[in-house]
């Protein structure tokens, strides 16, 4: 038997909570062991609550359990995450995590800190909800060089963009029926200009590379200036727009971006629509592998935090080194050096020198116009920094990148 | 540092020899421990290969080498992979497999002797090639309680459909197409027949309950009886023909079937094209999840033998019982009490009662011609056995599920 408890008894705590009482005795029976939840750390009460009797306020109730070994922090934010992680760790528990900004900042750090003390912080539930992505990324594809991650990292923001699409309605409108549905928090900004995407990339491309890619450093792009005419050149080239993560993996380092992105209908990644999520990984051995599901839920979540926590109470062999550390020189490369295709849409009334668009623009691709007063072309494959030079001088409406 | 052999030098063989050899740096900065190949049995030999000098023709070299730690075994076939691999197991070794022949017949016993010696049986590489669903299913989703797998299991018979469909070809075109891009075997009764989506099923199916499913008693159609009337129909309701696996849990036991199915174009299966694979599964907690990828291939599958092999060399805690036991009763009930909705092309020739038809029709579904002799209809959900019962009396022509 094993006793468990969570930190902050919100959405997904509270589904740990529901997961781990629900699915008791398949859990036991899958695992041979049980796992009991102890206690729960929340400021508030909950009368009439199943686990009114666990909630407790203080912290130290629960680091000093020397019978809890494992414990879930689904807080969010990094404070008081952060400090009471640590203790944990330090004190010898586990803690598994859905808190994508806590790895994303302290990763390297936490991780460092189990090594040290013989347990785990795990963290799938930090990226993708309830997708197994974490895990398979670092044990299933372990054979595997990684040469690129990408994906549709945050809910919220898909959503948007389908309603955009399916329904052909502004961003302003899409927003507010996102936020009537509750897909959208009151203060969207996190979501919608792609902060939380930003988050999970850096930690799947710190997964992919075993180095720590801070988030900082990412160049991000959020979806709040799509216009219904960038939505037309989509659908003219056969595709729809999605909130893309990047993480391209080379000798050199890694490209890692987070931007709006045009992605064709034969791609699988097309599909993923509403509130769905879907990560992509190529490795040099097993080609293009996709996961997918909802990003996000109460229980959806929970999942993966609850399977964190069977893997922590079965698996005490700490078999693979779950988690990067920091690299001397980091290995993120500037964004100038990206090589994509684009989407640019330049401004009739400039002057433009059609010989010279034309060498960027990528073999028997059409120059399009979903409007009188601009056009557009799909740029060739090239480095973000070649193209902004080869653009300098035109009067550019917006550059969209072409997914690949 | 660990030594490793190989069981069988074909497709899969060497290809799990190159990632091995190729990717050994990455694999050793990952897991901190070099995995050496020491041994490849085949009765063949490789003049100029750069492995010649491993490659032995008697198995005992490997059996009594007491420095081979795992084993790859990438035969195939039952005889001598079963004999072989119980023996390996017995004498104390980790055996990986891509075999899902031996697993799916096998499975159980050999599960039993690797838990008995303390040893692992590892079998990624059995279903999906080189996706990881295994190990997902076991480990990332082991908070869930399992209520659906299902999945297009089979690559050459994706390929072949995929090709009536784009092209409009009929079956024996594209059959004969397959086989010239070698995609289909020279004998392809078990991949067109559905034999090998079968097995596929049977150790998915058996891991969600964790009880041993037969093979044998799945029931199963293949694809050859496709036609072009069937293509008519499914893109009149919008959506593909696939060959898909289905296995549904419940309190009273498991159904499990390969058959044809259509497939809606909502559906994230409807754009899995091509040799591609993919695998749902639906869990209590996290709701519906999708891997996918290349289902078949060199590299691709001996990316999850190699998983496999360092998840061998690495985790020695045996965590997970990774396998299924013999139930005394087997989980598996009457294909009968299925339950799904099915299109019923019916001969218009027949005397029929539209009334009794229209009962058991979907309510807003319509009725479909594709050809001036009959007609069709989409029932509502029933049990196989309930429609074999209300269609009794009635020229059928044939019987579609529709896939949920």
């Amino acid at each position: 038997m094993a006793k468990a408890a969570i930190l902050g008894y919100g959405t997904v705590g509270s589904g740990t909570a529901y997961v781990l009482q629900t699915n008791e005795k398949e859990i036991e029976k899958r695992t041979g062991e049980k796992i009991e939840l102890a206690r729960i750390l929340d400021i508030r009460t909950f009368p009439g609550d199943r686990n009114e009797s666990l909630v407790t306020p203080d912290f130290d109730e629960i680091l000093n359990d020397p019978e809890i070994s494992v414990v879930a922090e689904t807080m969010g934010g990094l404070k008081p995450a952060y400090e009471f992680t640590k203790k944990l760790l330090l004190a010898g528990k586990s803690v598994v995590t859905s808190n994508k900004e806590l790895v994303s900042v302290h990763g390297p750090e936490l991780f460092e800190i189990a090594k040290e003390k013989g347990v785990k912080y795990l963290f799938e539930a930090s990226v993708g909800g309830g997708i197994p992505v974490i895990h398979p990324l670092i044990n299933c594809l372990a054979a595997n060089k990684i040469e690129e991650i990408k994906g549709i990292l945050n809910g919220t923001t898909n959503y948007i963009l389908t309603k955009m699409f399916a329904e052909g309605v502004d961003f302003d409108s899409a927003l507010k029926d996102a936020m009537a549905k509750g897909y959208a928090e009151k203060d969207p900004t996190a979501d919608i200009e792609g902060y939380d995407a930003k988050r999970k990339i850096s930690i799947l491309a710190s997964i992919g590379c075993g180095k720590y890619i801070d988030p900082d450093g990412i160049h991000t792009e959020g979806i709040s200036k799509i216009d219904k005419t960038d939505v037309e050149y989509a659908e003219m080239l056969g595709g729809k727009i999605k909130l893309m993560g990047f993480a391209k993996f080379s000798e050199n380092g890694v490209t890692c971006s987070v931007e709006p992105s045009i992605v064709h209908c034969k791609s699988p990644i097309f599909a993923v629509d509403d509130v769905f999520n879907c990560v992509t990984v190529t490795g040099n051995a097993v080609g293009e592998v996709m996961f997918y599901g909802k990003g996000a839920g109460k229980e959806a979540t929970a999942s993966a935090v609850v399977s964190d926590i069977i893997d922590a109470v079965m698996d005490k062999s700490l078999s693979f080194p779950a988690g990067y550390e920091i690299a001397d020189k980091s290995p993120m490369l500037p964004y100038g050096e990206t090589v994509a295709s684009y989407l640019v849409r330049f401004l009739k009334e400039s002057e433009y020198n059609m010989e010279e668009i034309s060498e960027i623009r990528k073999e028997d691709s059409r120059v399009l116009e979903a409007e009188d007063n601009e056009f557009a072309i799909i740029t060739k494959e090239m480095t973000v920094a070649e193209l902004d030079k080869k653009l300098s001088g035109y009067k550019v409406i917006k550059i969209i990148r072409i997914c690949n």
